[in-house]
């Protein structure tokens, strides 16, 4: 499937000796690359979120890493994991709740340990970013299938190409369903608190000359009950052994709106995301946020001083409202343990 | 029942010669009274948004076409629809969507016709504002009885003190059952795009000392999950015959997540709300606003430009997921045609 005329956003470049980012935080006001040529740097940008998105962060650590080599060599040390330890605990503390920052950096640091030049560690970050692609072209071919004719989605948060090596997993399904003319309404919800529908998804979709409704978070229910979407396609922080999908908050509200209307429900999600390890969503501890994100609106003030905010950042979706789990490994439909075990083991 | 303790906040002041109204546009940062002692001001703060709710507008209204009487006698005239004309016209185009002002205003006309002084219609529009009052009291009482020890409760929008003559319909029932000492948790959504939770119903509880939480409006799922929240209660700006509830943005949402969980919602509304008229939600036209109160934030743009979106006012939160509609007639558990023609007629 050739989807290179609605696959021109990037977020991350690599020119063989310096990783440039696209800057989120100006999004989609500017669009400012800055150019990384330290490991330390490039920690500091996804600290400072330049770049998001599980799968982007562990590529541009993995890039990091080759450039924590290329310090190394160039301080005339032999590459490897003494000469680079600082760079890789800058890069490990960037983003503490990021499960695709270390899985990216044990896989560098086992070539490192393995095969510790410059060259290896480069090959294998390219490795990590074109695989990241292939799944997400993978899950796009699949999840479009499944897709009718004259079709309306809604997608939440932001899971393009900018969160990944590109297309997206929720968004790149879109994407290729736009692509195969089957898409009649593309919906996309604003995301609050940190806006990432409205800044990113809806930039990324116009960028690609995808026409998109931008709505709030609430309105789901709404279009779902006039008809006017028939899936929410969305991504997944993690994806636990029943099915059971943690996701932006707000997206479990979305999709028992669309099994009430009796509209499906398809998670998005490279299999890396999947964790056989926790039985069920109640497992899953939910990160609390600063109360600020909330009370305040770009920096200014919206609630009384004095007024109490609770700011979860993702919710559980139960597995029971899923119609569809969508991988690189295959489609999971009506997702189980059962079914989960089928394609993951455990 | 005794509310005083939580019944601090008024959207409006009659002094018999002039009507004051707190500018809800500035809240919470400024709390700046307005003095208006025209028919003509009155119009112009209803069409600027300083006062806002439909039965606080009606009240405003009804004051107004008092202030209209005083103008004309003081030019000399006969108090009397002719020389009053010009103001009505201008009442009756404040706010061209708002029910509860044509009721008011019919009412108003109604003593006009009859008993065309200035006593009389200062005594109609106090006992407007006096019977909204007792409505919401007395569905306060009726809405707490219902809610056990311990509960959790969420709100939408903002149906408080600030939207009718004191007390409000939804925020009511949490006045009471919190001065009842019931409500262990309080939450209410921020209400995108207008922010009127974040901005009015925090103030608000605040004002009355309630503890509150405030949470993004895609959050409610997550708490219901939690078994933090035990009702959802919420106003409406009309109920069908079949009990279908026309409500903010957002609200059909909530209502059926919390019926996924198991937990409940209550629609709280006078019964002027009721409409036996129009047969179920899908009679109701949704009122889409500018798109630009989505893609912009503030005053400051949020989406980038060329971004589409689409900005429904009100949803239909089906009668299914409905357990119970509060008026100041009673209390209708598990509504349908028949429970509601049982109270309402038609």
């Amino acid at each position: 499937m050739d989807l290179s005329a609605y696959d021109r956003v990037r977020a991350l470049r690599w020119t063989g000796d310096a990783l440039e980012l696209l800057d989120q935080r100006k999004l989609p006001h500017e669009t400012i690359w800055h150019r990384y040529d330290t490991a330390r740097a490039v920690a500091g940008a996804i600290h400072d979120l330049v770049v998001r998105g599980a799968p982007a962060i562990g590529i541009a650590a993995a890039y990091g890493v080759v450039l924590a080599a290329r310090e190394a060599q160039a301080r005339g040390k032999a590459v490897g994991a003494e000469a680079m330890a600082e760079d890789l605990a800058a890069l490990r503390a960037s983003r503490p709740t990021a499960v695709n920052l270390f899985w990216a950096l044990d896989r560098m640091q086992r070539v490192l340990a393995a095969k510790p030049t410059i060259e290896a560690l480069d090959a294998e970050a390219r490795a990590i970013e074109r695989e990241d692609y292939a799944a997400n072209l993978r899950m796009a071919e699949l999840g479009a299938a499944l897709i009718a004719p004259g079709s309306g989605v809604l997608t939440h948060c932001n899971t393009g190409s900018l969160a990944t090596a590109g297309l997206g997993t929720a968004l790149g399904v879109i994407r290729a369903a736009y692509a195969q003319g089957k898409l009649a309404r593309v919906f996309n919800t604003e995301t609050r608190p940190w806006m990432q529908g409205a800044r990113l998804t809806s930039w990324e979709l116009l960028e690609d000359g995808i026409p998109a409704r931008l709505i709030v978070d609430g309105a789901g229910a709404h279009f779902l009950s006039q008809g006017l979407i028939d899936w929410v396609i969305v991504g997944a922080d993690r994806i636990c052994a029943n099915g059971d999908t943690a996701n932006k908050i707000g997206t479990a509200t979305l999709a028992i709106a669309a099994r009430h209307y009796g509209k499906r429900v398809m998670v998005v999600a490279p299999s890396t995301t999947v964790d056989m390890a926790t039985a069920s969503g109640d497992r899953i501890a939910i990160e609390l946020r600063n109360a600020a994100e909330i009370t305040e609106s770009q920096g200014r003030r919206v609630a009384a001083p004095g007024v109490d905010a609770l700011n979860p950042v993702f919710d559980v979706t139960p597995a029971a409202v899923i119609d569809v789990i969508v991988t690189e490994k295959g489609v999971i439909e009506r997702p189980d343990l059962a079914r989960m075990r089928a394609v993951f083991g455990g």
